[in-house]
């Protein structure tokens, strides 16, 4: 499950994982589809189908520059958005500069914003204050995990009006008639307010089989009580079968080529590290 | 050395390799900055200062999507070139796929290209065979790996004229007057013919350099006669270097966040696997 | 009215229009919000609450390069998809591409594409041929004018069923089992399967009141029996009430700066002519 | 002439124009090739060759969003960089803002800027009080006009100390030592700095050309001594003339199609105002 892998890795440093696990979700075919391709799009279509805004020129802040966050950024970006983003990580931070988004704390932006995005996996992400601080009309939503990353519980107090305007859409007033537009209860946007392709579910759902039977075939011995990632080949695996989809033609190493790189013609092709 | 990091692995598989050795060529800040983003610029960069060529319009195949082969798809897409892809490794391929590049054999498609250009790291990519179906103006070049992408030597036998046209721009002239620019003799284009800004030797340097003082400076034992991979700790060291020139403004995990996400408040923020 | 345009002057050229009309339809307001800026959005919300489609390496074609078709292209384009346009106009031909895009006749692509979307204004610009020829779950849809561009008459026929699957999808089965996807039965996906953002219809809505006030305010004699571009300054007013939603602050132009241009500092600041 | 097609209505208007003009300026191919899809690939190109600046993550201005303005800032966002940009006229400002770019006064944002760029036709647009608050390093360059648009002359002065580093590149040094970087004295950067593709210049040359031809045949009386715009149907033979080059196929009318749309099947296909 997308956010709750590091739990799995605590539970194994303790000691207390009592069986094999596959990280599934660090697989490569995993992370670009279902967070970085799908989300690029589910952003998208959960914005739309909950409040018809219009995307170009929309001031949009996304927490968190992981694949969700990628994937977020590139979509809104395209379509005239003007996006910056938070990051805790340098390498991310960076890596957003480069893709040509500013890198700021949400306090010093949160008044400016139209949109608020979530998409770090942590919790409390958005606090109360920074709601109390939203302009008129602010939409904030959840890409990331769970319901923890919007502090929606500080919005259920006494001063505050819930409206409920449509299915997953609730305006919160502020006494002075600020609405502040949640959507989903902070939970999942992309999963409660916007479709999720079969393309990807058939993608995830293959690598999550495979992993299974791999664990369940595998010889006495080869995986103990820790966390494991996907066998680089079976990742490639999973691509190969739905490459038919896009009449996309492989390339086939000579043996020459082969024997250059130091690769067997079927694979792996990259070593297990890659991403 | 980019190009060159699978000799290393050779080497240790072989029980040849006498010192610990640091990959640096696979920490994210060089495979991100020194191939992704830097050739990102410098194909554009490297293509104009050699051929003035207009990028709106054309027709290219990019070979391999790698970090080097996806920035400069990217560039040229950007810039209204029609882009092509060709892949060995079905995970990159459908990657190709999501981004909007057909993914085709190089010899469906050589007649029409415009432009050919080699990301693969490995050898005899292009073949003489592709080389005398090229149309008449198509420029040849290597952003991937030493000299080996492009079968040059193939080149030069006595039925075709080379032309110097300017430094680094060899017009080959087949008996019907067909004429395929090369650049840098099928050198890397990068190096060649194009700038890299000193912003992207800083990162890769300050890599390199961390890598160093971390195998003098390691206790007896910590490192064995093998290929390690960058500490992620010293890579987000780099990236956090380089943040302040971008005016980028990191946020900080609260205590509670931290402890929720298992993470010490100063990174590393990404398991070691993470790219 | 979009699509409806011509006909305003064809009645004018043939002495039959008995009133002065505006033709709002080319002011640049309506050109580039209504047509270019809205469906750039509105195709993607169309085509996901109607098919769920992924994007991502979809073959799409696009039938007229104009403002909508520009919109469309844009979008798909960003989001992944390999587009390729089909035009009559060699300027609009040669702007395609410049924009990275193949311009290509219907018939020799049909086979391969996954999703084809006509903007032309025009009528049978797919027939019954090109439908017998697309693959199975080929998505066609209308982004241009009425119901005339898809023949859709031509596929009420016996030897096809139709297989309403949910409101405004049909699926049209071939005797072999073929199945061709049709939205909103070719009338306009914009109007029909996707929202209009309030802010389109607000700066539409503006040009018509405008443009009628003109009309009716308008001393006698300064319009005659034909048709009329909205004046300069009135589409400029219009954007200018619309741009306070944005934070945007104008420069004004210094008397010096107004001089040298020969402008008025309050405009209108382009010639009539331009778009 | 780009930049001065003002001066000749001027001219008209005062009764001073003693032959007939074509404005070539504002044909659409001029106006897209020359100065859109041109200068989307000249800025780049200049910059790379005369500062070796990498382009992601840095914040630029670009004053002025029409068609010279749009391709710089096409170009820029593409590569990474944090474009804003400056404008007089409401309808260009409202583009810019839908296509994604904050707009501002260029004193609200100079210091932070990384590079400057003057795409307007008008003077003194960057004047010395803002040059003097620009940060150490910051690169200014004209896009635009002439070499008016930045004000150069006022940095001839005493306490200022002007460093030629190389061709077209002066450092202007302030006394505590901070250093602008001016990029051909102010002139254009596109002509100064950086190359003109062949096929840009064949598009332009063929225009010019055919209005001079059509000035020349054109019987007595059909043009008097005021300024024309091109007929639309030269614009579209000088398009179709240069798209063999692209392998681009045209669509042809079918007689029912040409009837219905009130067309000519050989065109013109747009209305004269049509951009």
């Amino acid at each position: 499950m997308c956010g709750k892998i590091h739990v799995l890795y605590q539970l194994s440093k303790a000691g207390k994982l009592c069986v094999p696990a596959m990280n599934v979700n660090d697989s490569v075919t995993k992370q670009k589809f279902d967070n970085l391709y799908c989300c690029r799009e589910s952003i998208l279509d959960g914005l739309k189908r909950t409040t018809d805004i219009m995307f170009g020129g929309k001031q949009v802040v996304v927490c968190g520059y992981g694949e969700v966050g990628k994937g977020c950024c590139t979509a809104l970006k395209a379509l005239g958005a003007i996006v910056c983003i938070t990051e805790i990580d340098p390498i991310c931070a960076l890596q957003a500069c480069m893709d040509g988004f500013r890198v700021v704390k949400l306090s010093e932006v949160i008044r400016q914003m139209d949109v608020v995005i979530t998409c770090t996996g942590n919790k409390n992400v958005v606090t109360r204050e920074q709601l109390d601080r939203m302009k008129n009309g602010c939409i904030v939503c959840n890409m990331g995990h769970s319901n923890t990353e919007i502090d929606v519980a500080s919005l259920r107090s006494p001063e505050l009006t819930w409206e409920r305007v449509r299915s997953q859409v609730d305006h919160i007033i502020w006494p002075d008639g600020k609405r502040v537009v949640l959507l989903a209860e902070g939970r999942l946007l992309n999963l409660s307010c916007s479709t999720v392709p079969t393309f990807v579910l058939s993608i995830t759902a293959t690598t999550q089989a495979l992993a299974l039977i791999e664990l369940f075939n595998a010889p006495e011995g080869r995986y103990k009580q820790d966390v494991y990632l996907l066998p680089k080949k079976m990742d490639e695996y999973v691509a190969s079968l739905h490459l038919p989809n896009f009449d996309a033609h492989l390339t086939e190493l000579t043996d020459e080529q082969a024997k250059y790189m130091g690769l067997n013609k079927n694979g792996p092709f990259k070593p297990n590290y890659y991403r």
